[in-house]
This record gives structure tokens, C-alpha cells and sequence, in this order.
């Protein structure tokens, strides 16, 4: 509920970005600011674009948003290039300091190359340790430097960067949506069950990748397709070409794009979020039915389920808050200067819409509860008689491998409370959550395989063995010797 | 139409804030801080706190946003005071330069005295010829300087500063809601006709004076009460007490504030703004009805206006478009490296929602009407068979002498085209304004007579003999000898 | 001894800047931005233009450096005008907040003028009170103000702003060396007393003002003349025209502006002050001989007086310390995170000069004395088998009123002990300081009279009847009403 | 002549700096900060430390001067630690850009160690080639990364971390002085030939490692000896250790060191720099006795020499310029805003010194000559009848490969000029250059051979094979596949 205002949210990975230029007048660093402004939602810790003029690769990335990073002076001083790579992203592994901002740019026997990557490595552990024991020494504690050596190793043999990439993929299991840039070619690649999303445009006659569809109209382009699960797209002056070697395996995209990280106006794997958001409201509306006077959302996630809601159940649909815009990163915690809960000044009821009503609020999902239970408090305190609360997304009981930032159940509300503890921690008049099976079926006309794992514990391959965060950051070990 | 995402929307002047301690342990600039927040959409050009520590005044003011101005080693190095002065401020008369922000803090005879203004007078260059005649000199081309010379020049004679303020009054023509202190009073002033909003409540015991409600709220206070047009509110150690001289004069309170510039969550002499935004959507209604499938508000200003629409046609309520939340002011403009127009990047429609649908898209108003275009444009591009454009306000036909930003006419497209015109050159199927009768009534409850001057030209006082934005800037004239 | 290095430094107050274009091609900004570094050393807290673009005033002033106010950008945005007035400062008057940097622009009844001041007013306090009485409000706490209202008072009556500041100087008593700028006029202005240094010179056909002819030299001009005391100098159209009312008084320019404050390459009235340091320190040769090996300086201020001395005793002169030079302002004191004093990193005698010498150690004056015990220390530790310490200016032993932060007798060393006691305290084998008799001597050629009060405690003009700092900081009275 | 002020000055490559903490009140990262002020005339582009928390490793590193970098929130923000390694840098190899800034940390297959580099290899191509084909990637294009390659490549056989060191030296060409820190061990390495400087000493009882002593000094400490060419010294738990298998080769300590680079109170391998720099000048007069009246030194590099030229010569030392010690990095230059040359703006004669005297400008080095010719332009327009120019090193007429940016010869005056026509295009009475032989007796009680490899071409090792600048920075290869 208002989770995202409150820092309470699930940390969305990251977002990916690439523009092969095949008309002289593309900007490609200016396509790639746009197209990082339309997946800031995906990644707000840091940001960079690394550009490729004629085989000089020059890069710039740096903790802070888009808007931060790319500064006027910084984009002037960066070169047209031909190619481009980009990325956003919040830190899963890896701790949030700027040498894991990416794309990462790194030389190896054949040349420079870039890579962006959204997702999460279930072996990297084992990788790594792997690959030091031949020689290689790392970094940054970024899986995407993994996936680098991975790649650059199979290069040593393989006849080009497509199959190197080709080769490594079997060693690289979990969640990668990629997008690499050699000297003379981009490539994107998602891994074979399609965790993250990763599609393909045009801008003119130019090629673009990006992790969602939204960026690449943003970028003045137009969405092509999804790239398939397991799918290798290689551009390059012959034009695009695909492998599908990896095609083919179970589906696993998760779900929970469409119930919250991706943007409403994207199309994800051939089913548009907007609507998948609404069709939760509505299937919310057949599994909870509640005689109420207004249906209001928790801003911004829960509106699209909100609206879904009231336009099937009959019940009016109402605007019940005031979200304060100008609240950003700088803004001071209350503990600082102020003594009470500062909740109304990023978001604030509107009396109007709910005082003498019973209320039904919708938002995406709950984590923790502590500020859902203060935002209930709120429209109580504006004058609702009543408040319902549902939750367009089932209750979260287990840990997400492959990108999102759950893997500590302690702190779940639904891992550790019955529904009616949560009903009265919550302080509602009831409280009900989408089923599995409901939400199973919002992404009407998705192509894809999805994982519910976070719901159900059952994901679409192994759990990892072993998961480390942050080796960089370990004591001494007892039998080392230097 | 979208018009404040691209910069052609109406300036509103200011928002002004005021905090009178009465418990230890408040924090009356933290305090001042949550309310400026809340009050950050009634200007971003500069914000400033003035703070009395026991009669020592410290001021920070600057250009930028609440959160640039006050960062957390700027809010350390304050003290913490017990009265304080707040302001941000949008520049209509005076240039957007530091000099003008405010509050203002100055020395006469009696002491320090800070002041924060929100308005326009219509008189100031008269004033300020007077009061050069007679050896004053000028700092600032703000109207707020005037106010204190005005003022000061009373209190040689009169036995206190609100003395100083009653008297000063009649001499001051046009707009003006200000919070003043003294090192023992703060004072709340309202000028008789009421142009701009101004109200008191309690922080506890403590007493707040705000622009609008929805600031006392943030602030973790209760709105008492509005000041009344030409009240003068006085807290002192004895308390609060109420000058009324000035009182019962012809109301004129800026009935755009409830059209746009006020917050839907505050409550203006006595209406909520969010239900005078719905009537005026459902007055419309009335008075433009549509055949349509869809009706969607341009975001943020046109959504309660379009939810009122909806209710009262029937016709379902759609959320048409996805606005870039990250889009700020250092945003970079598409003509420096990309071609295309990027209205996309700002604002991308959502396409489930407008595919093949008869849409009827509400806004607060227009202005020049060239975003506008665009953006009924993108609504075609994204499949909208039919596109019907209502504004929640009149047409705008007149110059504002009293706060709003609208003071040349030929930038204003219903001043310059006739409605078949206005329709055509924003591409779309019909085109409709709410009527003057329409948006005199959309303000259920109001206390106050409102000012519909920018829409008929009848001001409830005299319009200005001269006007002059910057005296600082004129030219050398031929007879002065200096 | 390195006083300057650690801020025990006597603050000198201010330079100022002028500059009269006569030749299209000269950029009176970036005379003036050469101008104000070479005058840096005259004041290191705020810095600021103020521009004359054909009566249109444009300023930019702001705490910091030169190099940190007008950066590339900042320099860009300034108009480039026919006329400037520039100022750097260190506050003497007024606490050390932007409200005080200058120069100030103001607007009276004839027009904008903009005022750079050096010096102190002995009378400000009663000025102020005075013009307050007929309706002034004051902006700042600085004596600038004071004389802009006493200058535009006057020229309510006056024919023309320079008879103005004819009028006003009677009533301005105490230091101020000042550059005015009025829409058509630029005027240098001197106290009688000529207790600032002032003068003019060409660039090209175009005129300048500056507090020191190094300035000028910077500025890429020629030195002509030094403004006489009690001199007004206005240039405009007609060309250069000088009013000497007021000369002709008992002549008063701070000695110290030879022994520390000036910069060794100006002339200061007629004498080099480089030679001045050096005849003090051959002064100090004949007046403290010594039986020793080595005579350095500290450095910088000390080292044209060791030369002087060296050459006059005949004992060689040696380089004793390397002084870091990239110690600035933001190096962070030991206290924070270091236990040892660190008076190493900024200064480190060079041992080799040292080690096994008795050292004749030279600087400018001895303050409050703890640095220089360190560094007698220092050389100790670096194997000096003796230190004799002399001081090429008298014991401080009286506030100045005229211009330099030295008001507080009790941190003096000189006016709190014997000078055995000093001798001690920084633990010397001997101890001297140049007499007042000397001090006196050491200007040759100086066609003004001197100013030694804080050696003798006799000043050329009446002591101040009150002083006050900052008058906006008092605590509220017993009897205000306000 | 000047040239350190006008950035023709020969660009030193870096300061590197360790700490082992064995008294638990040292706190290292202070130590590292006071030990970087120290060493920023070696590099002022970038710096960097990096500390080890107990096997945890923490670093920061950025473009700027330890003053920009280590700002008191930064510093604050570093773990205290029991050890740390710190750097500053000028870019010899590798582009001026933030991935090459130091200290390097990485991970090996032991886990994490940071690496500070000082000095240049000759075969870094070579290697890098040779890593590459193993399966190697290279993040940046500094030689550092390719010494951490070679060490840890070696320690996967190698039984401890300086086994490792000791087996990587034969494969490491050229100069290096390294600071090596690993989870408990800090190790200083310094070449065979021992090109650049590298000392060791205690705080107390702790540890320090540092390119010159004066860092030693700044920290607290006290210089105990320097480390050998061809030496590792291990500092860990069981206190210190030497390992000398590479010692006794033909020592080759870059004589420049003494002449400009070196501070002058360190002592380089037995030699006080300041006293050579007096010989320097002493044998200056007797090689180039001059009929003169003065003799001045360009600040600040040329000082020690003109001393020591005056007391050989028995001409009197003067102080010839002031030099304005505002002008920073930020300065603008001339060109964009003022037309003439402003060299007076950096550096004014004196003219009281210079003003009808014959004089000597004694300087360290001539490397272009272009601002040369403008000071002795400058010193007879101050008045001087004669200026007879020295130069206290040998004409640059060679490369240097080992850390001095001068391997372009076209742009040295003296490879492309005969004496008279240097003379002639200096503007000069008389030219002379310290000899060959000369310089080589400078360094009194020096225990290191001397390479002088830039005046002679003769150098200790081979020159390189290749030289290539920043591989990341190459054109597409025609036969690339990628």
C-alpha cells in the first residue's frame, strides 16, 4: 500500500538498453538517454551509457539518476558513435557502490566490449571461483563480470563473439536479459526460461534493444517483438540475424512485471500491462466482492487494479489521494527535525472522495505492512467508515532467485501472519489478496511461461546452491596466507 | 492539455508559511520545511525560511526546489528559533534572480521584520517613486520591498507593527496574502478583496499561518480556519487576535486557484478543491455532451475534471496516458541531439485504453494550445477513432493584474481564434470550454466572491495605470545626469 | 611567524575593482576577473561584479573565491557592458553572510548605482540610527549601505551624483576607499586620511580603479596616479575629472599595508612595498643585531624582510621552509581525525639550511604568537642550535578602527606580556621587533602621512564613540513593542 | 622558466603511500590523507586510498586534488582500518580518465589486494598480450592492472603473496615503486634500477611506506631508510622483512627527481634535494660565470638553484616576482574573454629588484620555451638592462620511458634548436645549461646510480619494444570478426 513512496517496495533489478545506428542523422547516446528515462522505474541507483565510435569504445556511468548522470556537459562531452549500450540499475548482488554501475566496458584478446545485463546468476559463486582458479581476477562483485569472463573465456576458441555467447550460455544459469556490444556488432540475449522481458525495435531504419517497449517509443521508435526466451539476436552491417539454439525450454517469465515493475503503457511478451493490471482489479472484484461507496488505488501502483476493480464490481471508482510530486531522494526523514509521522506530506487523502464512505483500497501487493497500516489509518482518520483491503497481487511467501529483492522472508508480513493477523495489524474491515490461479491469468495473451516462485515456491529451474552477496566483503579467512 | 508537463502552463505566484511556537519541543523549521513541500506547486523558482531565535533573524533563501534549497546540512546549520517565515515563489513581477526570492528580511527603527508575500500589487511603481521621493533606495524589484517600506514608513508613527499594518493597507492596491514577524509577533494579512488564499490552524498549541490547508496538514497540523479578506491575524505571547478594519469589502478570490493552482486536497474559503474540480467536469457534462466510449484526463491537472465528466455522462473513466515521474528540470530538450518531437518521453498514452475508442479527453484549460495538439495527436497515433477536448475552465481572454501569469494576450489561443479555429488547429473531433456561469458555480460552499477576471475582463477593483516588471533594467533616459 | 598559514592572520578588508571602457574591444568583466585575482589576497570570503550594460545593472556576487564565484559559466552569463565595479572581501563589519558580499546595487530616485567599498566608518552606528529615524530599512549589516544611503540622500538635493558624494563625505567618518558606479558615471572616492591605498591607471585608452596598482598590471593596463586622500576622481563621456574638497587633511594610510597587507609588487602612495619590506628588514639589522649563520623568513610574508635583513647583516640568506601550496581551505584540521599537531604537512623546515646554525628567523608580526612556537619548535627539531626570532613591524598593542580585525586586545601577545615573557613563550634565544620609529621609515617615498595606532594608540582621526557588529543579531529588548 | 605555472612543466608521475597500523590509536586513513597533501606536487589528476577493515577492503578514488576528493563527508564515510594504501597520479600510460585512477583493488583466487603504482614498465603491451591469451580482461589501460595480472597469475603456484611478487619481477620491465596490500600483509617494491623513489618509515611504532620522506614527515612520522632498488620489504603481524634476490642490479634513479620532481626537503637516497638543487646552481656559476648585478630564480622551481648560484657567484639574490597563489586550476584563460597575453596575471616582476640591473634568471628546466620567452619579455619591460638566462638542468633532447612524460621530441625547443638560436628565440644576453657532468654531481652522498637517460639517450635497460598508449582506444582492425 503506497509502498513505493515509503522505501518499502521490491528493488526491481535493472534496465537494459542498445541502438545499432543505420541512418547517418541518429543521435545513438541521445536515443539512449531517452530510452533510460522511460526505464528509470527499473533502476534508480545508477545509471550509464557506453558508446562505440569505429571500435574506440568511451563509457560513463555513475551512482544517481538519469537525470543526474547525464548532465548537459556530460552528454555533449561524449561522442556520436555509431552503437550504444545503456543501463539502470538497482543493485541484487553486488553492495551499491559505483564500480558495479554498468554497462560494463572491458578489453580481452579480441578487442573492447560492453555489456548491460538485467537479471540474476544462480551460480556465480561457482563461476567465479572457477575462474580464478585459471587466472582471473575481478573487480567489482557484479554478476555481470562474470558473464563477461564466461564470454571472453569461450571466446578464446569460438569463431566469433555470437558463438561464444552461444557456448557460454549453458554455463550461465538463472536470469540474464543482455545486451553486448563488440566492436562491430550488438547483441541481445535472454536466457532460456525469459525471466526478465527484452524486446527489439526499429528507430527509422536504425535497430534498438531495450528491457521494455515503453523506452523504445520513447526513444522515437517503434516496438518490433519480444526477444524469445533462450533467443540470440546478433546486429551488424549484414543486418539482424537470430539463434535460437536455447530456444525452446520451460517458460518463466515472472509475473510480477505485469503486476508491478513494468510500466502500464509497455507491451510484455504480447500482453499489455495496463491491462493486466485492470484484469487483476477485475478477477480481485470476483474472488473479494465488498458492499462499499468508493474504490480507491494506493498511488501510483494500485490505480490500473483499482479502476479494473470498480468497473467490475459497479462500485464508483474515486481519486482518494493527493501524492506529493516534488518528494524525491533528498527529501529529509521526519526523525530528523520532526517528532511525529510525517505520512501526509507525500501522500494525503482527499476528504471529499472518502469521509462518511466505506472504502475499498487497492494496491499491488503488501511486504512489510508498516506503511499500509499507517495510510488505513489515514483514511480513517479522514472519515471513512469503513476500509477494504486488497492486494492485486497474492500474498509473498518465498524467496525471488532471479532479480528481485525478497530473499529475506523475515521481514514478509504474509510469511509470518495468518490472514486475519494481517487483517488486524492492517486495522482493516477485511483484507484479501489475489489467488495464484488469479493472477496466473491476468497477462491475457502473453506468449511466455510464468514464474510465480515468490507465491509459491515452485520455480521454473534449480534454486541456487550457495548465495553470496558480496565477496569483496569478507573477513579473514583463518588458513590464508597473505 | 497537458500543458504543465511542457512548461506553457499559467505561473501561479507563491506560497507562504508561517509558524508561531507554543510547545518546546516543536521545530518550527522542520515544520516550516513539510509545509513548503506541500507548497512547492505554487512555485519552484526559489523558497526560502527565515527563523527568529529570540530576536535574532537567520535566513536561507535560493534559487531551486525545496529539496535542493534545504538539504540536510542546510536544515543542520539553522537554528532552531521559535517563530519562522516561509515562502516559495513562482516570479511574476521581478526577474527570476536570488535578489527577489524571499522571505524578506530587513531593519528599521524598531527592529528586524521578515516578510513573505503572495500576489501582485497593482500599484507598486507609484509606491516606489513615492517612497524614492523621500530617500529611500531599493534592493530588489519585488513588490514584497514596497509592502515593507509601506509599512515601516507607518511604524514612525504608529504604536505597533500591526498598527504599521493597518495603516499601511489602504495605501497598498491589488493582491497580497503575507505572513510578517517581528521579533515577538507573527501576523497574518489578507488583502480585502481576498485574490489569493490564506488560512491558520494549530500545530498543537502552536499556531501556523499557510496559503493552503493541505501545507498545515503536511506540517502535522489542523486547519482552523481561513483569514478573512482584509482580516489581519496577530499572534503574540498573549495569543491571537483579529484586526478587521479592512473586512467586508467586495470578495475576489482567484477562482483559478480551484480550477488549477491550488492542491485537490486543501480546503479554500470553505470548498474543496478536488469536488469543485469534479463539478466542473460534471458541469461540463452538462454542457457539452459527448457520444463517446472513453473519457480520460490529461494528468495530473485534468484527472478529478475528468472523473467528474465520466459520473455524470456515464460514459467509463480510462487512465489514458503514462507521465514520466523522473522528467524533471534538467531534463534536455529533444532539439539538442534528437530529432523528432519526444512528447513521447514525457507522456506516452496507454494504448488499451484509446484503441479503437471514441475518446473524450478533459483538461483544466488552454493555453496556447501547442502541446495540446500533440498530444490529441498521439492519442490518434495510438489507435483513438474519435477525439473530444473539454476544458474545465473558460476561455481565457484577459490579462491577470493580481497574481496569474497570463498578462500578454497574444500568446493566448482563445484571444486570438475562434472556436471552429481553436478546433481545427488542435486536430480534433469537437472542442468545448465550460462557461463563465459554469465555473462561478463549480466552487460549492465558497465563503468568498471570486475574481473571473482572465475570463470576462471585470476585475472586482481598478486595473493598474502602469505596469513595469523590472525598474533595475531600464535603459539610460536622456535627461538624467548620473 | 607563518601566521598567515594558520589563520591567525590580521584580516585586511577588501579590495576594489573599477573599470570605464573607452575602446569597444575591451571586456570590462574580464578585467575586472583579472583584477579581483590579483587582489585576492586583500580578502578571500565573498567576491562580486556588478556590470553597467547602458544603464541595465547586472550583478553576480557570492561567498568563495574568485575562482570558485565566477566560473567559465558564470563569467559566460555576465553582459559585457561598458562599465564594472568588482570587490573581494573579508568582513570587518558584518558577520560573514552573502547578504554582506558586494559590490551592492541599489536603486534611488535618479537611477541604479552600484557602491565596492574598503575600510571601516567610525560612525556608522549613529548614521544608521539617523536615517533609520526618517524611514530607512537597512538589507545587510554592512557600513556600504550606510554610505549608499548617505550618498542618495544627498541626492535628493544635490545637481549630480558626485556633488552627492561631495555632500556626504563630511557626514562619513573613519576609512573608505570606494568605486561607484551610477547609469553614465564611474567614481573613485578616498577618505581624507587616505587610510586605504587607491589609485587609477590605463588600459589602453579605457580608465581603472583599483585598490592596488598589482591589479591594474593584471588587468593588462598601466598604473597612472594614486587617488589622492580625501580625492574624488569621476570618469564619464567627457573623460576624467578630479574634485579636491576634502584635501588637504592630516594624511593617515595604514602602515601595516607595507608590512603585510599590500602586495609585494604594488606601490602603494609613491614607495614599492617590496623595498619597504626590505627596509625593515635591514631597519630590524641595524636595530636588533645578531651573532648567527643563517637568516630565512616564513614564509610568504616574512621573506622580502629575511632578504633585507640578510643583506644588511651580511649573515647569508637561506631557504628554511617548503611551504605546501595545496593546502586550501577545505584541508580538514587535525583535531578531526589525527592525534599530533600537523604543523608539518602545511610548513616543513628544509633541514639542510638548518641543521647545526644558529637561524635568524624573520617574519611580519607576531599575533597571538602559538603558531610561531611551534615553528621556532620545528627548527629546533631540525638541528638549529639557535633561533632568533624578529619581527619586522612593532608590537601590536591597539584595536585598529580603520579597516583590520585586530579590535580584541586580549589575544594579543604583545599587549599581555613582557617581552622576556614572548621570549619564553616561544621558547627564542632573543627576540626583537622593529621599532615604531622604524616602521615609520621603511615607506621611502611615501607622499602621504602614516597610520600607526595599533602600534602607538594614537589615531589621525577620533576614535569610534560605539561599536557595534552586527546590529540584525541583538536579542529583543525589554521595552520594543513590535 | 616558469613552466610549472603554465602547464608546459614535465609531467612526474605519482605519489604512492602505505600505512600498517601497530598502535591501535593511528588512525591510517588520516595518516594517508596528511601523507597525500604531502605528494601532490607528484600527481594532482587524480587520488585515491584504499583501506583493509580487517580483510574487508573499502576504497575510494577520483579525478581531482586530494582536497576536491577527500572531502570531510568522504573522509568520514572511510572505515578507520588497520591498514591502507594510497596514490596520486599524473597519467603517463593510460588516458586521463577515472577508471585508471589508483589505488587498484581487485579479488584473486586469496582474495582481495590493492595495488599503487609509480612508474612506467617498457613492456606492458607485451604482457597484456600474453594475460589476454590466457583468458584475461582488462578493465582499464593503466600498467597497474597488468602488474596485478603478473603477481596473481604467479600466486596460483606461488606459496605466498611476496613469493608471488618476487616470481613476477623478472617478467616486470622498466620502473615501478609499488605499494601492495593484501588481507593482512603491506609490501613495497621498488625495480631493480630503482627509477623512482620509494622510503620507508615508523609513526610511532607503526609502519609507513611513502615515494619521498617529506609524506613521512607530514604524516607524523619519521623517515627510517630508503627502500633498495630491487628490494621487497613485507610488513606484517610478525613485524618487518626484507626479501633482496633482486638487488645489486645497475642502479638507475631518475636524476630529474633531484632537479624538479622530488620535494626539496625530502632526501632521495642519501641526497638532500634542496641541497642539490643549490649545487645545481653553484655548479651553474662556475660552468656559466655571468657580469650581472642580481640573480632571481622562477618560482617556486628555479629558487633553490638561483640561491645557490648567488652564493657561488657572489651576486646578490633577489626576489624577482610575485606569484599569485590564487591561480588554480579553474582559471580561465585569456583567451576567452581578454586579448593580450596575461602572463602577469600568474607572475609580476618585482620591479624594484630587476629595475636597471643586469640580471641572472636562473630556472630548472627549458622545456618548449614559449613562456620562457614572456617572463624575460616581462623582466625588460620591468626595467632590466641585460637578462642572462640559466638553466640549472642539461638540454632535453631524449624520451624518457620510465615515468617523465617527454617521449615527443618535436616539441622540445632543445632537440630541434642550436644554443644560439634558443638565445635568439628567448630573447636573452646569454643562455646556459648545466652540463651532463654537472648534473651528475648534484646528488651529494647519493647511494643509487643515476639515469640521465633524457639528456644523453643513454638508459640502464633496454628501450621499449612497442609503445602504445590506451589499447581501448584503437580503430577496428580490418580482419576483426567481432
Amino acid at each position: 500500500m503506497g509502498e513505493e513512496i515509503f522505501g518499502e517496495k521490491l528493488h526491481e533489478e535493472c534496465g537494459v538498453f542498445g541502438v545499432f545506428r543505420r541512418e547517418d542523422d541518429l543521435d545513438v547516446v541521445a536515443a539512449a538517454y531517452y530510452g533510460l528515462y522511460a526505464l528509470q522505474h527499473r533502476g534508480q541507483e545508477s545509471c550509464g551509457i557506453a558508446v562505440n565510435d569505429d571500435g574506440i569504445f568511451y563509457k560513463r556511468r555513475e551512482l544517481g539518476l538519469v537525470s543526474e548522470v547525464f548532465t548537459k556537459s556530460a552528454l555533449e562531452a561524449m561522442p556520436r558513435g555509431n552503437m550504444c549500450v545503456a543501463h539502470c540499475r538497482y543493485a541484487t548482488t553486488g553492495t551499491p557502490v559505483r564500480a558495479n554501475a554498468q554497462p560494463f566496458v572491458i578489453r580481452h584478446i579480441k578487442g573492447p566490449m560492453a555489456l548491460a545485463h538485467n537479471g540474476n546468476l544462480t551460480n556465480s559463486a561457482e563461476l567465479r571461483d572457477e575462474f580464478e582458479l585459471s587466472g582471473a581476477i575481478f573487480h567489482s562483485t557484479s554478476d555481470t563480470e562474470v558473464i563477461a569472463y564466461a564470454i571472453t573465456r569461450e571466446r578464446l576458441h569460438a569463431g566469433s563473439i555470437e558463438s561464444a555467447v552461444e557456448q557460454a550460455m549453458p554455463k550461465l544459469k538463472g536470469a540474464y536479459s543482455l545486451v553486448l556490444m563488440s566492436p562491430r556488432k550488438l547483441i541481445a540475449v535472454r536466457d532460456p526460461q525469459g525471466f526478465r522481458p527484452l524486446c527489439i525495435g526499429k528507430i527509422g531504419e536504425s535497430d534498438v534493444i531495450a528491457s521494455e517497449s515503453c523506452a523504445i517509443v520513447a526513444a522515437g521508435g517503434e516496438f518490433v517483438r519480444d526477444v524469445e526466451p533462450g533467443e540470440i539476436v546478433v546486429f551488424d552491417e549484414d543486418g539482424c540475424r537470430s539463434i535460437r539454439t536455447h530456444c525452446g525450454q520451460k517458460g518463466g517469465l515472472c509475473v510480477f512485471e505485469y503486476v508491478y515493475i513494468a510500466r502500464p503503457d509497455s507491451i510484455v511478451d504480447g500482453a499489455s500491462v495496463h491491462r493486466a493490471r485492470r484484469r487483476a482489479g477485475a478477477l480481485l472484484a470476483l474472488e473479494h466482492p465488498v458492499q462499499a461507496d468508493v474504490v480507491i488505488g494506493a498511488p501510483d501502483s494500485g490505480l490500473d487494479a483499482a479502476l479494473g476493480y470498480a468497473q467490475q464490481s459497479g462500485i464508483p471508482y474515486g481519486i482518494g489521494f493527493l501524492k506529493n510530486k516534488y518528494i524525491g531522494r533528498t527529501f529529509i526523514q521526519p526523525d530528523q527535525r520532526l517528532r511525529e509521522n510525517t505520512v501526509h506530506i507525500k501522500l494525503n487523502p482527499i476528504a471529499d472522495t472518502v469521509k462518511g464512505k466505506r472504502v475499498v483500497l487497492v494496491d499491488d501487493s503488501i511486504v512489510r505492512g508498516t506503511t499500509s497500516k499507517q495510510v488505513v489509518q489515514m483514511l480513517r482518520d479522514a472519515g471513512a467508515t469503513e476500509v477494504h483491503f486488497l492486494s492485486s497481487a497474492p500474498e509473498f511467501l518465498y524467496p525471488c532467485y532471479f532479480g528481485v529483492d525478497i530473499d529475506s522472508r523475515k521481514d514478509l508480513i504474509a510469511a509470518n501472519h495468518t490472514l486475519e493477523e494481517m487483517r488486524e495489524i492492517l486495522g482493516v474491515d477485511s483484507l484479501g489478496f489475489l489467488s495464484v490461479e488469479g493472477v496466473k491469468k491476468i497477462a491475457e495473451g502473453c506468449t511466455c511461461g510464468l514464474c510465480t516462485g515468490c507465491f509459491t515456491g515452485e520455480y521454473p529451474i534449480p534454486k541456487p546452491a550457495r548465495t553470496e552477496k558480496s565477496k569483496f566483503e569478507h573477513k579473514i579467512s583463518e588458513n590464508a596466507n597473505d
